[in-house]
């Protein structure tokens, strides 16, 4: 099959390497020439398309630009495209993207590979970056039945993982598990940088160890990266984030009485809890 | 130097092994004669005390009991002390443990090593557990120097870091890097079981990866460590939270406010303070 890659990132290259160790033909295209040549030196691309009308034999076309050139890359691309052209993206938020590109584009199918490292770019690309890992696909009922099959037929291709659900469904299920974790962490960090105590400062500082590492990892992240979270998927991560407050008022509650019976069943309850959202083994 | 422990788990386990290696003789209490067995078996312990009577040759004594332990511990061992005997605890709260502690035995040196792993008890001890680690000590007005030196001593041929400060001081910036991720970790657990649709809480769960493990690692341990914790640093952790609190409410603004600009900023500040926090390269 003629693949169509646009962004060729970590998650773009990383698929066109991929899909062409599969048998298909990869076409890519990338705002800046030189990136396409190093996908093309990686192995992640056959055939260099410098223009959106060069994308145009293309069977499926993957968008794979960061979350708020999705729909502006759409833009551009549609008018050059063969009416049987499906396109899908992998962006991490999943309704306002589906609601808008669809009457756009009815071959379209909403996607998100649930896979990354903390490196981005080209550079970072790798064969094998889906395969174990979810990837969830987002059809509506306007969704050709052809064309999520295709997609289907790619990302299992891939290894992946394959959900599917509503669009909704995706975007309150991420705001959970993903971009919740994101402000409840640098909210940590910026808690401890409002110790007025010079000295308290700097010993917890000179403390701290992998338990604060661990907690606090992802919300030392990429700024633009958790800001696309919040402004893609704002509804759902306001509601996790009241949702959230409430908890934490309850736990303030505990301390604040000595409630240490309640303390304690919440903590039993999490404990208990946990690992049902590990995939892989407790660490 | 004849050194005791009361308490064979992974700390006073480990402490044992060190301080043999280090040349010192261990006399080793335990309330079960089977955790002294196996510390010997193990090369923690060189003399099992079965008696608080048989501990009164040692010349320094730790005291590694579960920190709700510590203090009822040291009232039945102190009547069968030698007046210079040292005694010093590893209890990871200090204030209230130093305000009780130093009246009833005035060659008190409150301390807390920074170490541990995700298991306990005498079959988790090993050599080495302390070497590179902070291992603060917390001497008041009243500490003797000879005591507090004697202690300094042992901690340094552990390869310990060591820190000296307030037991206040300590609290605080425990409270900040420790007990504090516990609380806000267990609260995003607790919150993403508030979900109230089954479907998407099965969807959270099964997408839920590498972030989410990390962030909610804390908050998913040891449910009575987690109370000890809230009940022995009531006041810090009650000061830290709502800083967190307010922090958060910061946070729920921007995004109910869509000010962008302001989330950046703050998760800018996050990003490049967080590595204040690591004592390690970033992971």
């Amino acid at each position: 099959m003629k693949v169509g890659i646009v962004g060729l990132g970590l998650i773009g290259g990383s698929l066109g390497m991929d899909l062409r160790a599969c048998g298909h033909e990869v076409w890519g295209y990338s705002q800046r020439a030189s990136t396409v040549g190093k996908a093309i030196v990686k192995g992640a691309v056959d055939v260099a398309c410098p223009n959106w009308a060069d994308l145009a034999p293309a069977e499926v076309i993957f968008l794979c630009t960061p979350i708020g050139l999705l729909v502006p890359t759409a833009q551009q691309l549609i008018p050059h495209l063969n009416a049987g052209t499906v396109l899908t993206d992998v962006g991490s938020v999943k309704a306002s993207i589906v609601e808008t590109l669809e009457p756009l584009w009815p071959n379209f199918v909403g996607g998100h590979p649930m896979a990354g490292t903390a490196k981005s770019g080209i550079e970072a690309a790798f064969m094998g970056l889906f395969k174990g890992n979810p990837y969830v696909l987002t059809p509506s009922d306007r969704t050709p039945p052809s064309a999520l099959a295709q997609v289907e037929t790619l990302v299992t291709e891939l290894g992946a993982d394959l959900f599917h659900c509503a669009p909704a469904d995706h975007d309150r299920a991420v705001a959970w598990i993903s971009h919740l974790p994101v402000m409840t962490s640098a909210s940590l960090i910026a808690a401890c940088l409002g110790e007025a105590d010079p000295q308290v400062r700097a010993l917890a500082q000179r403390l701290a160890s992998s338990g604060f590492r661990d907690t606090s990892r992802v919300g030392g992240g990429n700024p633009e990266l958790g800001v696309m979270m919040a402004q893609f998927n704002r509804s759902a991560l306001l509601s996790a984030l009241q949702a959230y407050r409430g908890v934490l008022d309850g736990v303030i509650d505990h301390v604040e009485q000595g409630d240490w019976a309640g303390l304690e069943s919440l903590l039993r309850q999490t404990q208990q809890a946990r690992s049902d959202y590990l995939r892989e083994p407790p660490v």
